[in-house]
């Protein structure tokens, strides 16, 4: 099958994948619900079709904190991506910046901050929110010292969501996975992903995480140690804290809430990701993308948006980007893309996209992506 | 199958129990618009994403008529629950107590009040309003013999409505259900409850109604019994002559109406289930959730509300309260999971609610669920 | 398969007739757009549940142009329903006789009113406008003669709508079945018919225009001699033609507009039926019970109004009786039930919608037929 | 299967064409929302049921730039129609022309504007705007030259859209197929259409490109050198130097916006096709059919207007009329037809569609055509 769609990777990586990682990359929480809502929202949304406009030139360039985007679209923090391919965060980060848009690196990547840096241009760095905070700092200082330029700070995890998928397949987390491949034939019965990340891709630890988990040689409990580390106490005075220790641009990912918008701004945040983790965390809420227009109208004067949940399309990208974000992230879309076929597949995702949103800019009339607003949407 | 949901145990339910019986759980009346109905307005509630709140205490108990609630849940009544599983009320009854939470006993159930109580504390006793007022008399006296804390008065059943399924399926009630195994496979495709329940769960007789079938050895015709006695000439008056009998506190269940809510409070009801029967009688009434809220506006500051009708999560407990329930009461989610796999599927399923109730009150910000209100809610 | 709703009906029907004239009954025109709107927007309806109200007393009787139903429903006319069961019009007579509602007999069924009339009481007769004045005025006579008490005029077949899936089956009107059974396997494959319709129930001619295709021994070309006798040049005019032969309560039937509704009114029309011929005429109009409220607020005080369309359950009929309709007629209904098994199918359909009316009664509060009205329902 | 109707020639395409084929027909853009929203739309408008006119005298004619339609329907250009039947270009001008209705030829047919016009009468003239000026102006001449009477100038495609089905079947436009032919077994599959097109329907060649494609002996990337002669600097100037070259009507297709609608008026266009390319460009935009009423009020005065998108019978020509469009252009309709059984299909298709409208005008009550209008829809 030639991968036409992000939907298309989906399929592949169905394929490539073992169920348990494919099911853990694909699902959401609870009734999915919010996972589907992200979707069904943007797809709702009418882009507004004008013809006979001079569009030789075509500018989907933009710039956030001095950082230039050759479009406007980023890879979201992907916890584990280095069992959906080997040494999956550095492929994806070399996809990145071959397209020219930033990599963010998870919290619980395999690969560390240091061994992305090796290949590729320091990644965005992401970070939860973790009860240990004498780690915590040393993670802010090993990015700094690595030159992550941006830091994201996912606050919609205080604890974890319940997915149901990931226990219905047995799935419990990194550390649980060499006995469930040796338990079932998950792993033999996709003998693509055994090869190339299973025997080839070691260690399989979380890189962040491995030196927290002390005296540990074998690879266990990395996810159970951070699902105890989940510290559901921070509040907006904790990025004080962080800010005494990071300099850089703060991103603050996982609002919905004008309110927790305007609190994040007052809190110092430089930027926000408008997000539901994907529909991961809480299911129910709103659709990010539903939420992006009172929140940009709130404070988006005064800080950088961003938003996740839903992207499929180049088109979503231009919808966005026409309520008010400055860029969007992409999770499940490169995350398909890798576990489909490594970073050559994330970079042919990547130009899917491109191409889709050159389209649409052309047949909406926008020449310069920074100008997007509501008046490329068709409301009744 | 691992049960992640409560979806799931109806899986588990369906595999394990005669078809007959699954069906008469599973089923709602007529076209089972209603049922529908009660879960799509559940779940298209939107739960309001709050970040950054200090969610270290939390605190999901909750008291009514001054007993305490672990969390804001019950058992509700759930008729023949004893061929669901060996004396399957006193199972329940088991589970509940051990979680914390109310078990409701039905009129209908297969133990008595007495059987239950010698296993765990008293139950709360569901009554429907039968012809035979002596024979209720009796019924109120031995529930408040055994310590019974609350009655439930269920008022929406004067006459039963039409469930297609079970026509379909040649249920006839409980007395119909020997022939009914003998002449088909339906038992014997199902082993592990011939053997639970079939074998060594007697007796199978509907343990409140056994007595007025006077002379019947065989067990027959309960259930007919109970069809002709079902009283439609009840008004609101039968409740003084309810009252005189019990003097602890009454909830009304069955109330979908302001009009009914408000005569319930001046007849003198402490409490009310709003609900639909769990869309089991008047199929295309609107769901019991829509319901609330008009409710609660009417007398929600004087009555004790609850509601059931579709609570499939912790999610849909916290919307309800959100819209005005003190607690919510489970119906087919205990049922499945009995027949599933006993007190422990029950107890597990609890456990699954109160997890999932704790996971949506830490991401909506709210600390004590006594607080649940609208400010919990995302409306447009 | 025991049928416990209409639904099982159609079910048990698509077994027992060929396939041609299943779905001959079965189909709606074109997309069958206009078939799925009555249903949906009859489900869409909410019925307002009450309770604790003396519901001994139950009346679902009504009265009509001075005859008594036992209950708001009649057997609307459906065209060549002696190919459904042996002599159907008959037994379908038989049993609405035997319920006490109203059956009426179609211009187009196999056989005439004085055979229905040697079985049962006078039916109600339907007339469709024919070019042949002559032949029309022999028929109101005959009718007349036999002591129909109504005439139903239908007006929406100005010219025949298009059923794909007749021209799909291969359909082409009763003229053409004998060859069309010989063709194909169809009748084989349904002995149950084969037997009971095709060889004992003979004649298999239209009854009322037999006479008409004179000359012909033959089964041949009564449709297409119909079809070309629909006049699609009647204006209300033609009415005052109508009334000079016919004396007795003349009911126009195939009204979905009010200003036709005003339009019959002024012609002299006693009662109207709401109904777009159960969506097989003009596909894309809208339901029959969406119209009812506007035509009753124009002309319910000065006409009969009846509803047809999508009636499937004793609980629809309440709720086209709340919004305005004296009684309802049913179509589909009763011709999958006499081709699932004759007189004795549609007597068991009428008990079944009795018996859904009287829960759905019991349940609103509604203790005479009469007194129904909007406060039946659930508005938001 | 005898074809009822436009979905059903649809089915038989679908049966008789190679997959890359019958997807390249059927498909739309990206996730094809805007397809599916161009039918849906058209199904949700509700035609309003009137009896009792006197329908004899039914006038279906209709006139634009002096030329009269039988009714008001036309073939859209299509591009590649000579791949669907032999020679299909020169076979749908033939049925449109013995139906009375415009065939419109598209700047990519197989069958170039002298050869339809040997065959019928000279086609109208879809013009894509390309950059290579002066082969533009050698078309329009010969256009002149062949006779044709009008210019439909499509705007909507500035760039290609990208259409995923097109992707996954392999399709690379006309000059991939022969190798795809080859190398698949498409071909052999579909025995009809191989010995009809494949071997008897040569050359395969775009007639109006090929002049362009110079020193090209062999069928190669024709499509190529479309795609690289999209010009998407054009604006509404460009219409000037169309017009020094045209001086015969010219029709805008591809118009969604008012603001676009009067930009064409003001630029002098005489016409407009409301249209997004049946879904194939933008997927996203608004249906055609929801955009008409707005254009109809800005400049229906004063334009000729036509719609296309998702017209599947003579009920949806009836609604487009209603609200605002002068005729309908249908393409996969007649496309579908083409690739079903060629000339004869696409004929009884036109007839189908003019029985379905005259049954519509018939239930509306509209005698003539060209008085359609808000008053044959019901809207609440
Ligand atoms: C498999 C997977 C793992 C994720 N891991 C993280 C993570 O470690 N940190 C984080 O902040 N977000 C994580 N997310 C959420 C993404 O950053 C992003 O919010 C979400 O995927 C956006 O929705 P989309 O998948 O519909 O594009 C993860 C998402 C997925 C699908
Ligand atoms: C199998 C079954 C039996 C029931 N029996 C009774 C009963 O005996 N008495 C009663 O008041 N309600 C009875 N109910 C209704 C429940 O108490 C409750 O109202 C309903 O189940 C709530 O809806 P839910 O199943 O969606 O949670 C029964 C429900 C089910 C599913
Ligand atoms: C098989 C069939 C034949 C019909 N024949 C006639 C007829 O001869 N005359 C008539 O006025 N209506 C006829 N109708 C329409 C019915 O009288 C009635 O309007 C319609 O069936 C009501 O919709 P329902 O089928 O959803 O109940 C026919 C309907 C069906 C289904
Ligand atoms: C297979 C196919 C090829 C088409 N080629 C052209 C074309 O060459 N030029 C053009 O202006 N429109 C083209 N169109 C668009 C049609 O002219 C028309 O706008 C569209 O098909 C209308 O939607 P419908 O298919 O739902 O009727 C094409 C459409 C299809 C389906």
């Amino acid at each position: 099958m030639r991968a036409a769609s992000v939907g298309d990777y989906r399929e592949l990586a169905r394929r490539r994948l073992p169920k348990v990682l494919f099911e853990y990359i694909d699902g959401g929480s609870y009734a999915e619900v919010t996972l589907g809502r992200n979707v069904a929202d943007l797809e709702a949304i009418a882009l507004r079709q004008r013809v006979m406009k001079d569009m030789t030139e075509l500018d989907m360039s933009t710039e956030v904190f001095g950082q230039p985007f050759s479009m406007p679209v980023g890879l979201a923090p992907v916890g584990m991506a280095g069992m959906y391919a080997r040494r999956g965060e550095v492929q994806a980060a070399r996809a990145a910046a071959a397209a020219g848009v930033p990599f963010c690196l998870s919290t619980v990547g395999v690969c560390t901050v240091e061994e992305v840096t090796r290949a590729a241009p320091a990644p965005w760095f992401q970070l939860y929110m973790l009860k240990d905070r004498g780690y915590m700092k040393s993670l802010l200082e090993r990015a700094k010292a690595a030159g992550s330029p941006v830091l994201v700070f996912t606050v919609d995890l205080p604890t974890p969501g319940a997915r149901y998928r990931d226990v219905r397949s047995g799935f419990s987390g990194l550390s649980g996975l060499p006995q469930f491949l040796n338990q079932t034939k998950d792993g033999l019965a996709h003998p693509g992903w055994l090869w190339d990340v299973y025997l080839n891709g070691r260690p399989h630890t979380l890189g962040s995480v491995a030196d927290a988990v002390q005296g540990s040689k074998r690879v266990t409990d990395f996810l159970s140690w951070m699902a105890k580390n989940f510290d559901r106490s921070v509040t907006w005075a904790d990025l004080d804290w962080v800010r005494q220790i990071w300099d850089g641009p703060i991103v603050v990912k996982g609002v919905l809430d004008v309110e927790d918008a305007r609190a994040a701004r007052a809190a110092g945040a430089d930027g926000l990701v408008v997000s539901n983790h994907g529909g991961r965390q809480l299911d129910g809420v709103r659709s990010s993308i539903s939420a992006l227009p009172r929140i940009a109208d709130a404070v988006g004067g005064e800080m950088e948006l961003f938003l996740d949940g839903g992207i499929r399309s180049g088109l979503d990208v231009l919808k966005a980007l026409s309520l008010g974000a400055r860029a969007c992230f992409v999770g499940r879309a490169w995350a398909w893309a890798l576990g489909a076929g490594g970073e050559a597949a994330v970079a042919r995702m990547l130009q899917t996209l491109r191409a889709e949103l050159a389209v649409a800019m052309i047949l909406t009339g926008c020449t310069s992506i920074r100008q997007a607003g509501p008046e490329l949407l068709d409301r009744d």
